[in-house]
């Protein structure tokens, strides 16, 4: 329950009130932005949405707007011009005993099972993608792009060669661990600190396998030891798949500027992250952070909610608001991580990466349909049209045709 | 490779010439049972559609009649009044070392995704069914009934603790072995002869695991002995999914009438197979036997063939027989067995597990378009409506039923 409870009280500071950033655009940018999104490969490289295809009420085909356990569906994705992404199959992780990893590791496949069953259901609509070439070819079609993602590798703590069933089943990035350590690295945020300082010995044999098949590995939650030591061992660049810049906002989800230069130098790719939390310190009061508790203990486990709750959530967590004011990241706020990063290691490494429906989102940026102020920024700034394609899918696919060409190299 | 090839030689024996057997029956008596079995819930308790899940072309709302892939679909269903059954994870087994058992393990965790695809791309036609209550419910939606099964426990060799996993996914029936040994369990037909003399102690752990969860344990193809120890070690009755009467024809995969009044002494259930080759002794000369062969290697991995390619193969199989005949088993044939039994331990204790589209089927009854010549026998030879109604489902309800009952005695 504990990890429902932590998603849970993050994914809260969405709801706060939702006051515009003070950057604008005209309507003659927006139609210009949306009409070159429209030309490019448009992907984000971690959704969460697979956490809605398990509710009985979510109906991808809708639009749910103004409800904070939707952010992502196919109107609004064509709205806002996102052709697909990186569709995680996350999972918490239990109380790290025996029966926790094989819960996890159940839960983890239960996940990867709905994502199949929502392409079966919608087979003219999304298309999954297991090689670069795919999005291209999947879009060209009029169908959105499904490439399958893990984020938290705790599935696998039961039995790491499960993952060769991942990979047959399409699996194309991974990452380690997630807001707490575990048995294969260290967190960047759980409260007791580091157990591996970076992998344990299962972890690098992890991501050794992942590597062998293609599959790229994913920095994002996990510590900077991790880091560290993923470089020093991946003979292919990595992903950081919704990330922030640490000298923007001094948090350990965040990257500081010199592993940011390693990354790039490594040929690797940040893809930004709009998690307010990460973003900005929102200044909850322990008021507010009470009040979150108890509204919480009324809605239950936040899995199981129902899409419908989640509107009545929204609602209530707006009176909330009203009570105990919180800062909410804006749009500005997530340009100026976005910004620092791209002046810092250039439009080659840099992508999108928004954590939707996992708690990501700001103020002025709400859901999907608003992508299209990014690259309406983006012009503003002087980007080019190449520099904006590889933003929005060139560079993530980059990395991914290394990783796959590497794997396939060492196969022969 | 090997069980693939072992597969395709026994499914060949469908494409025999359609000599129909020399029971006929009049449209009166056809509609009538048509018209009977409608009312009923009618459920098969071995279909191997889900094989046909996997190949690419396959479409289970489109019709494929002289087609030896597929012998089950939902026009055919409609047109043969079967409300559902259970739908089989099947998986062969490699050479039992330790990366076959990995690629078992992958196999069945794929079929039983397969499984769930089709349902969710057909939600309006297909139902999922995990209690007895379920499949009148489904019927009366007006849609067909999903049970999960699983053929080979060889998925869990390599964990049995993914039975955990298989049971949330509805699996409620399974049998331990198939046609050679395995880790749990001697097969009734593996030319080594014994292993285990019976379950293993792997198999003795993983059925108790199974029955504590409300699984229903299956002992079609198992050896003698596996059935004389579930019966010794089960609290609750057992099921044959897919039999015969070994008093009728002497085949180690039929069951003598010893041990079917002990089975129903137990309160179990033996559903009638219409696998030819354990229906009668086909007579195929070495020829015949290298010519099917021969033409295997033409069509490849029978798994991976196109439903396109088998009609191209029923076609084929036919030359053959012109020039290497063979017996084929007749719906008389599948009739001496079902009479036999049902005199031997009553209507109570027998139901229909035909082995469509894994090798059953008989000249005379070539798909589930031809049920109801099974109901229109048994209305001939004077059973009664509920005698016909518990054949058709009833029987492998109640020890389904029996089999949750005890599970969730034990958890209290």
């Amino acid at each position: 329950m504990k990890r429902r409870a932590l998603s849970l009280s993050l994914a809260l500071l969405l709801a706060a009130p939702a006051v515009a950033g003070a950057v604008e655009f005209t309507p003659q940018e927006l139609a210009r932005a949306t009409a070159l999104q429209k030309k490019l490969v448009t992907l984000d490289s971690h959704l969460d949405t697979p956490a809605n295809f398990e509710r009985a009420d979510f109906d991808i085909l809708a639009a749910h707007p103004g409800n904070l356990l939707s952010q992502v569906d196919y109107p609004r994705m064509v709205q806002g011009a996102l052709d697909g992404g990186f569709w995680a199959v996350y999972t918490g992780q239990g109380d790290r005993s025996e029966k926790a990893h094989l819960d996890d590791r159940d839960d983890g496949l239960q996940r990867l099972s709905v994502i199949h069953q929502l392409l079966a259901a919608h087979p003219d609509t999304f298309e999954e993608a297991t090689t670069p070439a795919d999005a291209a070819r999947i879009k060209a079609e009029g169908k959105r792009i499904v490439y399958i993602s893990m984020e938290n590798a705790s599935p696998l703590v039961a039995d790491p060669s499960l993952l060769s069933f991942y990979y047959k089943q399409g699996l194309r990035l991974m990452s380690t661990a997630h807001f707490l350590n575990n048995e294969f690295a260290d967190s960047a945020t759980d409260p007791k600190g580091p157990e591996w300082h970076g992998l344990s010995p299962a972890g690098k044999a992890l991501v050794q396998q992942a590597q062998k098949l293609g599959i790229v590995i994913d920095q994002s939650h996990a510590s900077d030891d991790v880091f560290d030591q993923l470089i020093a061992m991946s003979p292919v660049p990595i992903l950081l798949s919704h990330s922030g810049a640490r000298a923007v906002h001094d948090h350990p989800r965040n990257i500081d500027d010199a592993r940011l230069k390693v990354l790039a130098a490594h040929g690797g790719v940040i893809q930004m992250n709009s998690y307010s939390g990460y973003l900005i310190d929102n200044g909850a009061s322990p008021e507010r952070k009470a009040a979150e508790g108890a509204l919480m203990g009324k809605y239950g486990d936040w899995e199981h909610m129902k899409v419908a709750d989640g509107a009545k959530l929204t609602a209530d967590l707006k009176a909330l608001d009203a009570k105990y004011p919180v800062r909410k990241a804006t749009l500005d706020d997530f340009l100026a991580h976005f910004d620092h990063t791209l002046k810092l290691i250039g439009p080659e490494h840099v992508g999108i990466g928004m954590d939707w429906d996992g708690g990501g989102g700001v103020a002025g940026m709400e859901d999907v349909s608003d992508l299209p102020k990014i690259t309406a920024w983006l012009l503003r700034k002087g980007y080019t049209e190449q520099q904006i394609a590889d933003i929005w899918g060139g560079n993530v696919l980059r990395v991914m045709q290394q990783a796959q060409d590497w794997a396939a190299s060492q196969a022969h």
